[in-house]
């Protein structure tokens, strides 16, 4: 498959080699798959349905296509996702997982597969029902603010532009970067209740007005996705994900019941030596009605000093739809993915959250493994956040002439707690640094230090550079550990953990 | 005075030139350094006495000299420690703190600040008073294992040799690295006391046997010097300290009372928020009756999960004098400086400890700050390390031909309570990365694995390298921090936290 694969990427860098040519090569691969190819064999629904599973080979239809994509699957990111569409049709998880949609590569990969034609009557009715279901999924997600940058529309991806993330020590609710993975659900208060069950514990269901009777704690956190800065990793090398540019982070109020509290009250025993993980479900579902989940360590849950909150408050206000309405968790510093919103069920267990997110996405690799070579089983989930930061000002690009003294200013963040203790600048390569001399931070203490820091510095810029010059910021936390120098050497395919300096380009006008 | 260092720099540049051709420029000054000059002013001891303190200026004598050393007190890395010369002798502190002795550059500096003679007949009793005096403070140091590589003989400093380092998961007690700051105490038993007082605490006497009856825990953790690894940092431009080649560290089980429950059994109230450090006191003191001292913060001491051990045995064994007979403390996953030995004194405060080893040691600079620019009041006291790897075979230099698979092993370990959750390997400077396949770890899960991971791995060196080549390791801890890549960036004046990547230099013989 290997081969396969290298062969694929050649015939597209020669498709979109055409394709700048004739302008038209993508648009004919979208508009022509799944189009009924006269001499292959006919099918029918009910031939694909009994191809539901890799002992029986894996069918999908797409339109008039029928497809045999079992060899594929090892391949496919979401390959637990990939397999509810066995036996059926791929058209509504394509309408859920709008990445799939006019995406050429994707759609030229599809018809690699096909093994024939859906019959003609099976064809008619199957696009009827399709038509009849395809209320869009997403119809109902909130209005955002028109500053947010949008990397994805559907599901709603959206950051904090680099310019106005440091404005505020708190980000504003509206200008919080928004990361969904699926429609917002649209809860009815009247009829929620929070499922808390599992391994040794009772059963609890706390309405929100329940869960307010729990003593209320603040925190001032971070959120920050774990693919963050991806777009700097990107471009070192290719990889699979959104395009964060930086903004993927945040920091507010949170306030709410503490995790803890809730585990106590339905019984937890901390002696009880089988229970490792705390599972978190969304109200958020897919097409399969399959929620969101994630989980985190025992360890991280149950410790009052570890600050888990079940918050239904951010920055003083009740939660709003694209934050978690009415219940989210906030794992301080923890990754963004375990931060699980619209929270509709908390369950303790032996083993972790076996959902597509937990096990087969958000884990780092060394920059050697590839899509052939990857084994999602043989790497912890991401947890923690490493150190990092990033310049937010100047903006890339700036004019700036050979001996200027430049002001300097943006973020940093450490997870697990760690404060940032100190942000390093450079303006010639690493050969002089200065310190940033204003740290804007919460008062909480390492190892419960959760804010991120605005900093402010300045450099000068060198004599004698042409074109083009970098500032660099390299953040230290309070373990003293530092952000890496390259992101060449964390590069990772799925592009997380992406914390290496930031090299801020400049245009030098002397 | 930046001025003076620079021009002292340059005269010992030339005087070390000189020595090669003469053979014995370094002797002659370590001989002259304190004879009578004809000509200069005569002082009475009593002269001198009167000058201790800055505002009084501060003089001190060398054998016949006396010497004005107000203007060099702010360069000195132990000025508290030089003040307690103020106004006499240094002979009886440069045999304490014996890095002094016979080391020219430090005699010359001395010289310097010379404004006269100490006249005759004081100079011959003060002679007299400390040739008296002058019983070795080391005398009764313990013997030590021949296989331990001496880095300092008084106080005595010596590290595990990084070929049998790693030969096993747990470190025997008499290859254990030693790191002393002062002579052992010879401690009586039957005299044994810990006191434990301070803000908002009663006062506790413990004897051993009365510490032994709160519950004894047991872990495994590491301890490592806050200056392992400095060799290597060194190696890119010169700084201050003990050469820790990497065998700063050892692996052991150590068992002892939590000092949670001892806080407890004081009566310590977690609320009490004006108690933000935990302060300890060795048993080990300088010629001032002044012992060695750190402290901690409060959210480690206090924690139970912190398990922060006052041990009184090693690897099942009571504590050997070398590593802190009958108690010493141990705080899993902080710098060994923290890890008092021989302790006789835990107190509750709202401020850190003032020791010199807490205030004006250990702790972290950017590369560009130096002795003339540093101010240690500006950086945290390192208290949580950074995540470290280190190469222990094949040894440096060894030799390998291009296209060999070469089998690589080592330690790895980040503090914090951080596991190591991979170990990447090139041979090929980051174009290619292998996998440690063996990771040797016990079974304490993050944010509690305290212990270091014992790691193999293979990598093939390249084809077409000439005379030598490099393998580097880096490690990844479970918060997903990794090391930086080079030491340039990280480097400072005190060459600690000096975890780069470590890159093993091997000769091709192809």
């Amino acid at each position: 498959m290997a081969a396969g694969f290298a062969s694929l990427a050649d015939s597209r860098r020669q498709l979109q080699a055409e394709a700048v040519n004739s302008g038209g090569a993508d648009q004919k691969i979208i508009e022509t798959t799944g189009a009924r190819i006269e001499g292959l064999k006919e099918y029918s629904i009910e031939d694909v349905s009994k191809h539901d599973s890799p002992e029986n080979r894996v069918w999908v239809t797409y339109k008039n296509g029928v497809y045999d994509i079992t060899d594929f699957i090892p391949m496919h990111p979401g390959a637990t996702k990939l397999l509810m569409a066995a036996g059926s049709s791929v058209e509504p998880f394509w309408a859920m997982y709008a990445v799939h949609l006019n995406n050429p590569a994707i759609y030229e990969m599809l018809e690699r597969f096909r093994i024939g034609n859906l019959n003609l009557a099976d064809a008619a009715s199957q696009a009827e029902q399709i038509a009849s279901d395809a209320s869009d999924p997403y119809s109902t997600d909130p209005a955002r603010h028109k500053a947010i940058v949008v990397n994805s529309k559907t599901p709603f991806n959206g950051e904090t532009p680099l310019s106005i993330l440091t404005d505020s020590f708190i980000t504003p609710t509206d200008l919080f970067y928004v990361r969904n993975h699926l429609p917002v659900p649209d809860v009815d208060i009247k009829e929620y209740e929070l499922e808390v069950s599992g391994l040794g514990i009772k059963e609890l269901n706390l309405s929100l007005a329940e869960l307010k009777k729990l003593p209320k704690h603040k925190i001032v956190a971070t959120v920050q996705c774990a693919g963050n800065r991806r777009a700097e990793m990107r471009a070192t090398k290719n990889l699979k994900g959104l395009e964060w540019r930086g903004g993927a982070i945040g920091n507010a109020e949170w306030a709410g019941a503490k995790l803890s509290d809730v585990l106590n009250a339905a019984g937890f025993d901390e002696n009880d030596e089988r229970i490792r993980h705390v599972h978190f479900e969304g109200l958020d579902t897919d097409p399969s009605n399959s929620p969101y989940g994630a989980s985190i360590p025992i360890e991280k849950a149950s410790d009052p000093r570890g600050d888990v909150l079940l918050a239904y408050e951010m920055n003083g206000e009740p939660l709003n739809r694209d934050h978690g309405y009415p219940v989210r968790v906030i794992v301080p510093g923890v990754a963004g993915a375990r931060n699980v919103k619209w929270l509709g069920k908390i369950s303790v267990s032996d083993v972790e959250s076996d959902s597509h997110w937990q096990q087969n996405d958000y884990k780092g690799f060394n920059p050697s493994t590839d899509w052939d070579t990857v084994d999602f089983s043989k790497s912890p989930a991401i947890q923690d956040m490493p150190v990092t930061s990033s310049i937010c000002s100047p903006a890339p690009g700036a004019k700036v002439k050979g001996g200027q003294e430049l002001a300097v200013s943006g973020y940093a963040w450490s997870g697990g707690g760690r404060k940032i203790v100190r942000v390093d600048l450079t303006a010639d390569g690493g050969k002089t640094w200065t310190q940033a001399e204003s740290l804007e931070q919460d008062t909480a203490r390492h190892p419960r230090h959760w804010g991120w820091t605005v900093w402010k510095g300045k450099v000068v810029v060198p004599e004698g550079v042409e074109e083009t010059t970098e500032v660099w910021s390299k953040a230290v936390d309070s373990s003293y550990n530092v952000q890496p120098e390259t992101f060449a050497n964390i590069w990772n395919l799925r592009g997380v953990l992406s914390n290496a300096y930031c090299k801020l380009k400049l245009s030098v006008q002397n």
